[in-house]
C-alpha cells in the first residue's frame, strides 16, 4: 500500500512511519518541522535529542534496505499539498500534521489563532487535494478524546442516537472541547464529516486518548530511530511527565484535586490502532469514528501508580497538588466507549506495573538530560491569552 | 448604550446601525469592504447602487443630527480589532462581519479556506480583544439556522437535553451544516461557547433563518439609506431572487424538487431581534442561543407565493425546476423551535400577500437594473472546488 504520513517527524508520526515501512508498505513522510519551531519558542526540548528527519529516514532505509520517502513542506501551502498528493497518490493518508498541544494554544491570541488556522487549513487543503489527486484514498485523521469534554452521559464512538419528542435520529456526538487546540480538532471533524457526506470522501477519525511511553518495536533498534519524548508542561503528556518527575526526585504535580479522568493508551497501541484503521478502510462517503484508548484513569490514580513504581525502584516519590492552570472539572462522570478498535483486533498493551517499571527504568538512564525548568505549568486557561510568547 | 456594529456596510449591518442610532444609542460601524470585493470577484452588484459607507454615515448624521462613528479595518488584523474595542469600549458588539454566502464558500479551495479563516479568525480576535478591552461587553453574534442542517428530530434553540443509558445532560445541539460557510459558523459557535464557559464572556448566538426584503423604518427615508439588495445566485436569498425573476419575466428557478424547508424572516425582524438581544444582555458566562426566524416554508411554497403575487400584479410567472447545485435533502422533516425571541417581545412581520406585493412593487420599479446573467447557479457542491475563481 502507498501510505503517506503527515507529521512524520513527530512523536507518533515517526514510529507509525517506521511500522508501515517495516511491514513492507511504500511510505512517504511529510513534515514542515513546525513542532520543532514551537519547541524552540517555548525553550523546550525532548528528553533525548532527535536527529534531523533526513538522517533518520536515511539511516532507516540503509539499515532496513527500505525506500521510505521524505517530503518537506507546509500543509497550509496548497501548492505543496496538491503536489504531494499528486506525486504520491496515496492509498491511505495518516494525518498527524497538526499543532498538538492544548497549553500551547491557550498561551496567547496569536497561538490560539495559529493553532486553529494551522490545523483547520491544513486539513481543508488535504480534503480538496484528495478530490483533485486521489478521491479513493482513505484519510486516517488523528483527533482527540478531548473533543468530547466530560459530559454527564456515556461517551459513544462519534455518534449518538437521540430520541426526542417521539422522533429519532443519529447525530454526531455533541462536543465540549476544553481548549483552542481541542476546538481545532472539533472544527476538523465537522469539516471532514461534510466532505464525506458531500463528496464521498473515505475517512476515519481517531479520537485518541492521552498517549504514554517512548518505545515501539522499531524505536529501540537504533538511537536514530527513537521518537521525541516530551515531559514538559506544554508538549508532555501526564504519565510521561510523572515518570520524569519521579526519576529526578521532584514531586509529581497533580493539577488541582486530580479527579480528572481520561482515556490513556501506550504508544505501541497508537501504532497498532492506526495500522488497523489503514488496513480496514472506511467505505466511500463514510465518516468512521473510533475512540482510540485502552483504559480510563484519573490523574491522581496515575500519580499513585508512578509513586508505587518509584518505590519499587528505590526512589522516594511525593505527590503534590498544584493550582490547576486549566479550566476543567476535577470530579466528574466519565464513561467513554472504546470497543470498535478492539472489534478490529486491537490487542491492548495495558498500563501494568511492569510497563511502568520499564518506562521508569528508561527514563532513569537519562536524568542528566532533564530540564527541571519546564515541568511546572505557566500557561493559564483563565488568563485569556495575556501571557507574552517569550519570557525571560 | 455604546453599540459596535461589525460589518456595518452590509445588507443587515447598515439597517441595524441606523436603527440603534435612531434609538439614541452611540453607534460605531466598522467594515473592511470585503463583501464589496467578493461581489467584484463574482461580477455581481446589488440591485441598486450603494454609496460608500463614508457618504452614508455622513448623510445619516447630517439628516438626523446624529453622531454615528465609522472605523475601517479588518477583524483578522488583531491590532485593528484590539484598537477598535479599546477605543469604543462597547456595551454591545453586534457581529455581522463575516463572509455570508454558502455558494461563495463552495466555489473553490481558496474560497472555502478564505471563508473559514476570515470568519473564525475574526471572531477569535474579537473574543480575545473583549478580554483585553471590555470583558463585560455583550457579544451578539449572527449565526445561521443552516448550522443545524435538517435532522430528523425537532430543532431546539441551541441546546438539547439528552437522556442516554439512564443518565441526562444538556448539550449543544448537534450540528450538520451544509457548506463550508455554514461550517465556519459552527466553528464560531464552538469557539464562543468555550470563551463563555472559560472566561465568563456574555454572548448571544442568533441562528438566523433566511432573510428577505429590503426596507426597514430607516432605509426608505433617503436613497442613501437603502441597503444592498442581492438577487443573484451567490449572495441573493431565495425570496429576493424569486421577486426579481418574477419582475423581469424569467421563471422562478427552484433547485431540485423544492421540498427544502427552512426558517424565514423579514429584514425588519432581523433588526427587531438584534434590538431585543442587545437590550436584554446574556449573563456573565452565558452562551445564549436564539433561533431567529418567524415562519417555515418550503422553497416550492415560496415560489408559488411569488407566482401568485405576480399574477396579482398582472405578470405571467412560471416556475421551473433546475438541477440542484447543492448537496441537500429535497424532502425532509423540519420542525425548528423559535419561541425565545417571541418571549422577549418580537412582533413578527409575517410573509403576507401584502408584504410580498409591496416587495414586488419595489422591485418592479428597478427592472432596468437587473443583471440577468447572475440569476442561475454556477457553483456546484459536488465539484469539490474545481471551478476557477474567474470565468469568461
Amino acid at each position: 500500500m502507498r501510505i503517506l504520513i503527515l507529521g512524520g517527524d513527530g512523536y507518533l508520526g515517526w514510529p507509525t512511519a517506521m511500522h508501515f515501512s517495516a511491514e513492507g508498505h511504500q511510505v512517504t513522510v511529510a513534515d514542515n518541522f513546525a513542532k520543532r519551531k514551537w519547541e524552540l519558542e517555548q525553550g523546550i526540548a525532548p528528553l533525548l535529542p532527535i536527529p534531523p528527519l533526513h538522517d533518520r529516514v536515511h539511516t532507516w532505509n540503509v539499515t532496513n534496505k527500505s525506500n521510505m520517502q521524505m517530503r518537506i513542506g507546509d500543509l497550509k501551502n496548497a501548492r505543496f499539498t496538491y503536489g504531494l498528493l499528486d506525486e504520491v497518490k496515496p492509498d491511505a493518508i495518516v494525518h498527524y500534521g497538526e499543532q498538538p498541544s492544548a497549553p500551547y494554544s491557550m498561551q496567547s491570541r496569536a497561538a490560539a489563532v495559529d493553532t486553529q488556522v494551522n490545523n483547520v487549513v491544513g486539513t481543508l487543503n488535504i480534503l480538496f487535494a484528495m478530490q483533485h489527486a486521489c478521491p479513493e484514498s482513505h484519510l486516517v485523521k488523528l483527533g482527540t478524546m478531548g473533543e468530547y469534554g466530560t459530559p454527564n452521559i456515556d461517551i459513544e464512538e462519534g455518534y449518538l442516537t437521540v430520541t426526542h419528542n417521539g422522533r429519532t435520529d443519529t447525530v454526531l456526538y455533541p462536543k465540549k472541547p476544553a481548549s483552542f487546540y481541542h476546538l481545532s480538532k472539533v472544527h476538523d471533524s465537522h469539516n471532514i464529516a461534510f466532505a464525506c457526506r458531500t463528496w464521498g470522501v473515505r475517512a476515519t477519525d481517531l479520537n485518541q486518548g492521552v498517549v504514554y511511553g517512548m518505545n515501539t518495536a522499531q524505536t529501540e533498534k537504533n538511537d536514530k530511530f527513537r521518537t521525541s519524548f516530551h515531559y514538559d508542561h506544554v508538549f508532555g503528556t501526564v504519565i510521561n511527565r510523572f515518570l520524569v518527575q519521579a526519576s529526578i526526585g521532584e514531586p509529581l504535580t497533580v493539577y488541582g484535586r486530580g479527579g480528572q479522568t481520561r482515556g490513556f493508551l501506550d504508544i505501541r497501541d497508537t501504532v497498532q490502532c492506526v495500522d488497523l484503521a489503514v488496513n480496514t478502510p472506511a467505505d466511500e462517503g463514510e465518516f468512521r469514528i473510533f475512540n482510540q484508548f485502552t483504559e480510563q484513569y484519573s490523574v491522581l490514580q496515575l500519580a499513585e501508580r508512578v509513586r508505587q513504581a518509584g518505590k519499587r525502584a528505590g526512589l522516594s516519590v511525593n505527590i503534590s497538588h498544584v493550582e490547576n492552570p486549566r479550566a476543567e472539572a476535577e470530579e466528574h462522570y466519565y464513561n467513554a466507549k472504546h470497543s470498535k478498535l478492539a472489534d478490529l483486533g486491537l490487542k491492548a498493551n495495558l498500563l501494568t506495573d511492569e510497563s511502568i517499571d520499564q518506562m521508569l527504568a528508561t527514563v532513569l538512564k537519562h536524568t542528566d538530560s532533564v530540564d527541571r525548568r519546564n515541568l511546572l505549568p505557566t500557561i493559564r486557561w483563565k488568563g485569556g491569552g495575556t501571557r507574552p510568547r517569550t519570557e525571560s
